[in-house]
């Protein structure tokens, strides 16, 4: 069986890493694009074989679905997105899609009749890189996305969400459309790599993910004065340089502190005007803080402002703090997670239970109905590259143990 | 005296400041432009009414000499030069020059006949702005320039400094005849605004500088590996911008432990790749370290090195350090301090003395010939911009100590 359902999915996802605007040089499959529009064909046509009824909606996403007995109860719905970044991996958000669309293969060939329908989901523009945005499928299918919305955000070349839908084939004054009834969807499943090097340094097989970690993002600019790096005394200088670091230094530790997974990063530093001989006139940098516990993203961030507070007092400068981002963390499905669990156990497939670190479809939709996600194992923790890897035996594994859980859902009234 | 002196310093420095590619907006007189070729052409014509010999020289300093009684003798030289940064100030290099042929002129009108040659030097090029290099003039004239260096160099239009002699009307092949002959300097003076704050927020009138500081410049770099910043966990970082952090913050503390005036400076981080989601994989930083005493400048340097080294243990990745720049420190003439010193107290001036925390024509020729500096205040300490600002009366009491160093110089055989 395992070896089957690996064969199946491998075969898949080989096929599906044609469709990539950089050939050689990864998965570059960008939203209302011509490699996004002969992905969704691919799927369309691979649902179709596996026997579900095939639509796309006014948003872009790619639904198949195997009919239930009861059409109107509430669907489990199962999926995730097939954009990427640019010069991207060929498993990230994909795999998802291609895994779920298995779960129906398998339902299928036990002869499983569920009472619900099971709904497959390729949901459009996840990423976000394209138009600076993101889960744009998934908003939609929530009513989180319309008119206005798809004519504000732009790309790089001036083209709007509505122009690039109009391109791609698409009503953007139908987005709206898109939306589901309230209560037509009981639960959302998603399987998605890990893009983090827990589960392939811990040499585990599945991750069973309890929780989407809260983000607060920041830029904070330290001013200080420019002056000369030879002729200024060191008691005299308003150096931003020193002010800064002397914060950003002592973040991780902030974090590893708390010791339970939160996690806190400065990826950028920009020093104006950034001479070897000019003491620092400003230095801004980014704060992005993550954790299952949104008390310890606050008072990382207290800790940051009262760190920039005295340090400011020493050096005579002045900061402010730009927020960029606030999202409390979304705590996933217990009851799925326990059916997973079990399922785990008796396939004899090793497994932890961890948060999400990044953001997912599930992110999205795990704020408003009951929802799960699951994770395999990313060679080295990378992604977003082209070097991503999954061995194709673990989302075997994975597909099987979320049979289990939507045979376990579709077998009973929502 | 005083006040005669201060107009007539006023009205020389007012004239030059037309002699800028940028009007309106501080002075650009770049080397070898039109703006230079005016400038001498003003100070050839100011040399000559004060009574000097003038020539220009094949490096295109202009050389002005009031004639000794021993033509033979080591000459007294005084000068600065006369080229600027791009948008700098009005009094960076050229009010040492005026205050240079002010000197000629209070001698000359005391009716004073020196012993030896006085000569009046404005020199090409100091800032070295243009071609990335720096004391052009004053380095020909000790015979440290030939024809490979003015055809290596060449400025962002690809411009050799071969190329722009010949277009300014200078021949390169005859580069080396600047060189004057050994023994042919007795001394060297320089009046120089100090582009740092010491003076000015002391409120004192003049400084006597004791060295030009020594100066060691790195880039270091430091890498570490680019990671997703939700998804991996604290201590399964290679964090570059957590190890550069914890080093560079600590520089500053190292320079003030000294105490002595001792200055460090990280002007320059730049982070790769530099995104607010991605842990970083390399940072490179700038390191600019001046001391007096060049142990001092050694010890911050091994300490850059040992915190490097511990952070690299922890962190688990690596570094490297590129040497930019090492210039010993160079100490002035005691004997010429002391003259000065006597001279300040006679007229009542309030003096300190301090070293120059910046490169200068005077560090060229210090390595080499018994040198001196004396500073003007410089409001604010600002330099290098167009609110760079001296009192014209500052220049005038500087210009009565160097013509009574100068007096005495010139009073004796070398």
């Amino acid at each position: 069986m395992i070896e089957k359902v690996t064969g199946r999915i491998a075969t898949d996802l080989e096929c599906l890493k044609q469709y990539t605007s950089t050939p050689g040089e990864g998965c570059t499959r960008l939203p209302f694009t011509k490699e996004a529009r002969e992905a969704v064909d691919f799927l369309k046509r691979i649902m179709t074989e596996a026997g579900l009824e095939v639509t796309e909606d006014v948003a872009g996403n790619v639904i198949g679905i195997l009919k239930g007995e009861d059409l109107e109860a509430p669907c489990v719905m199962m999926g995730s997105h097939f954009d990427s970044v640019i010069n991207g991996g060929d498993f990230d958000g994909i795999a998802g899609i291609i895994c779920a669309i298995e779960v129906a293969r398998q339902l299928k060939e036990e002869g499983f009749v569920p009472k619900r329908n099971f709904v497959v989901v390729g949901f459009m523009d996840e990423e976000g890189l394209r138009f600076g945005t993101g889960y744009f499928g998934s908003g939609a299918i929530l009513g989180n996305r319309d008119v206005e919305y798809c004519r504000h955000y732009k790309d790089n070349d001036g083209i709007s969400i509505y122009d690039a839908m109009i391109e791609y084939g698409l009503d953007p004054e139908r987005i709206e459309e898109a939306k589901w009834a309230e209560g037509s969807i009981g639960q959302f499943l998603e399987l998605h790599i890990e893009q983090g090097p827990v589960l392939d340094a811990e040499g585990i097989n599945l991750g069973l993910v309890n929780g989407i970690v809260g983000i607060q993002r920041y830029m904070v600019t330290v001013h200080g004065r420019a002056d000369h790096a030879g002729t200024t005394p060191m008691d005299m200088r308003l150096d931003a340089v020193e002010a800064a670091t002397k914060v950003i230094s002592k973040i991780p530790d902030w974090a590893r502190e708390k010791a339970d997974g939160t996690v806190a990063t400065t990826g950028l530093i920009k020093v104006t005007p950034g001479g070897m001989n000019i003491v620092a006139e400003k230095v801004d940098f980014t704060v992005d803080i993550r954790s299952m516990n949104n008390d310890n993203i606050n008072d990382i961030a207290n800790r940051i402002r009262a760190a920039l507070d005295r340090e400011m007092k020493i050096m005579g400068g002045s900061y402010e703090i730009d927020t960029k981002l606030v999202i409390t963390p979304v705590f996933l499905s217990e009851e799925m997670l326990g059916i997973m669990e079990e399922s785990c156990q008796e396939r004899g497939y090793t497994y932890r239970k961890l948060p999400s670190g990044a953001g997912h479809d599930a992110l999205e939709i795990g704020q408003v109905l009951p929802t799960v996600m699951l994770f395999t194992p990313s060679k080295d923790g990378r992604s977003h590259c082209p070097v991503e890897f999954t061995k194709y035996s673990d989302f075997a594994k994975a597909s099987m143990v979320m049979t289990d859980l939507a045979r376990n859902l579709l077998g009973r009234e929502a």
